[in-house]
């Protein structure tokens, strides 16, 4: 019974490469990265991390120090399950997703992380094992891109070597989102997979006369059509057009993937283990997909659901981000033609590069 | 256009009489509250202010300075609508409840508290204005206490006054739950309303069994038997026992209201504006309870809600909370009867006793 010993926690807020616009949050130039550090008895500790598109870092660490880490000292940390539940039910008051559910999730991922040192014991075998490859494609944050600087960046992305890409969309216009879309298209062939995501722009009207829009453009998905409370508008729009509809990037409790898989008719589900309770929330979340025959996919931090999407039975797609977390530890994502494929390093497998993010260190 | 020039958040850590139990949170020794006080270029200033039972006041206090503050800044104080939804999509990310609510909580309650000191008002006027009088009920928490113990607190509250009060329920055997409420019955008389409040420490099937057990008392309603997020469940354990049922201190959202109007079957709906959005957001879930013709209740903070409650058409209760915040202020809640009282100055008529306040003052 390893007793934790220590936690320590940080926030960095790291500038993105040029600004990135989406339907809802508007312009994004930096992300926050909040990462925990925890320290067992025997002199192991691991590592978790959260991030945001560039606020509520600092609440996120409030809560880890003033309100987590009080009640995590002390504790065994093996007992991961016990200590995702008691840490639930301690700010529940205040919980029920929001902050609480950033903050949990970084704690939870280092004791995972703890968990795969100590067990010699990469994540990918942890989280399941079906396969430590998991298809991947490239979501991008473009809404404020010209369109010939749209099928510049996609142009990229094929160079690189994705076989799947997704764009925003939620212009002013519609029809400049159906223009937008139909060049992805022709660029990209009938071949390449291609999503779209609307950050649940529109109304559940609205998002319907996208869909139909979007129709002869052979989606995979139409991600976030509108706001992601709304399970029953969401069955609304899938069921009045067929097209396949995702989310779950805005989903922080197991209650809410609950009314998802029972009520939204989504395709996909797309949990992040950055803001759904962590690896255990996003376990959680996955076998209700499986058990609702919904193939699991991710949002965000590649570098970590690359070792959870493919260890699944029902593997959906890894969304490979635009916040570039990855470029910021010692192994950035490895791709081999359509996947990406989980390190066999015990733990996460994710290993900051801690002098090349401690530039962006917020000192409070 | 009065411009907000200002904005100091600041968080106190006040020690309860004694410690204080339910059924889910455990003990109870303190509670926090973060009060933000607005000031806009014309020198006039409004305070708002939210609390909890122990955890979170820090991270609500880093989202309040850190992300809301600077966006805040210049705007203009009267557009309270417009700025209450700016705020929600500003942090939408990290927030849809949780921490979030709370910090927008108690910032839209400094902005119409600013409102009403400049346009002579009273809150319960600018809130609706149906009366200034709600009726009131004592709520204790008592779940730790001898039933001898329980007993004189009922006793001590009907000689301050009050014709109605709520235990909590959840002893590790239901049957000590049956026998309790059953002597605080006897000590009621028939007159007398009585409630009993589980704070969701029960499954839906312990809930049903529970209502059933609690059939004899002629209870007002039986509070959050089930975790908040089942709202089917809590139509079950109505449906099945016809016992009239109340929730809402844990609904941040007004989707989660929505939820709660369309699927729990509840009798009584409690939004507490310390948690749902302020004023605003108490507001929003107030004319939704009346279109589904639910009467509208408060949970904690009575010297705000006293102003609320009984503004609307469809009036319900006001809880008199056992986190005596009133008790900093220089108006501790006035009683006349069955009926709490709204004070007429301008603005919300809550004023804090800022020496009492200090010396339990957090510094960060
Ligand atoms: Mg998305
Ligand atoms: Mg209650």
């Amino acid at each position: 019974m390893p007793r934790i010993t220590d936690l320590q926690a940080r926030l960095f807020r790291v500038p993105l490469p040029e600004v990135m616009s989406d339907a809802k949050h508007g312009d994004h130039t930096h992300f926050e990265l909040v990462t925990v550090t925890i320290t067992t008895e025997d002199g192991l500790s691991g590592t978790g991390y959260t991030y945001t598109g560039g606020f509520g870092g600092r609440a996120i660490l409030a809560m880890v120090n003033h309100d987590l880490r009080p009640f995590l000292l002390g504790q065994d940390a093996t007992g991961i399950e016990a200590l995702y539940d008691a840490m639930q039910w301690r700010v529940h008051y205040v919980a029920r997703g929001g902050i609480a559910s950033f903050a949990i999730s970084a704690i939870d991922i280092a004791l995972w992380d703890l968990r795969g040192r100590r067990d010699g014991q990469p994540l990918w075998r942890m989280a399941g094992g079906a396969s430590n490859r998991s298809r991947a494609y490239r979501g991008a944050i473009d809404l404020n891109f010209s369109l010939d600087r749209l099928l510049a960046n996609i142009r990229d992305f094929i160079d690189e070597g994705y076989q799947a890409v997704k764009i925003k969309v939620g212009q002013p216009d519609m029809r400049d989102d159906f223009r937008r879309a139909e060049a992805v298209r022709d660029l990209l062939g009938p071949d390449r997979a291609f999503m779209v995501d609307a950050n649940y722009g529109w109304s559940v009207d609205q998002a319907i006369t996208a869909a139909r829009g979007f129709a002869p453009l052979d989606l995979l998905w139409f991600e976030e059509p509108t706001i992601p409370d709304d399970y029953q508008g969401y069955a609304r729009i899938h069921d009045a057009t067929g097209m396949p509809l995702a989310m779950g990037e805005n989903l922080h409790t197991i209650h809410e993937f609950e009314y998802a898989v029972a009520q939204s008719h989504c395709a996909y589900l797309q949990p992040d283990a950055s803001n759904c309770g962590g690896i255990t929330g996003w376990l959680r979340a996955a076998r209700l997909c499986a058990a609702h025959g919904i193939p699991v996919c991710s949002h965000g931090m590649q570098e970590l659901h690359v070792s959870l999407v493919g260890a699944q039975p029902n593997a959906g797609w890894v969304e490979v981000h635009s916040f570039p977390i990855d470029r910021y530890t010692t192994r950035p994502l490895v791709l081999e033609g359509l996947h990406c494929v989980a390190p066999e390093t015990p733990g996460t497998g994710v290993e900051f590069d801690w002098p090349r993010l401690s530039v962006f260190a917020v000192h409070s």
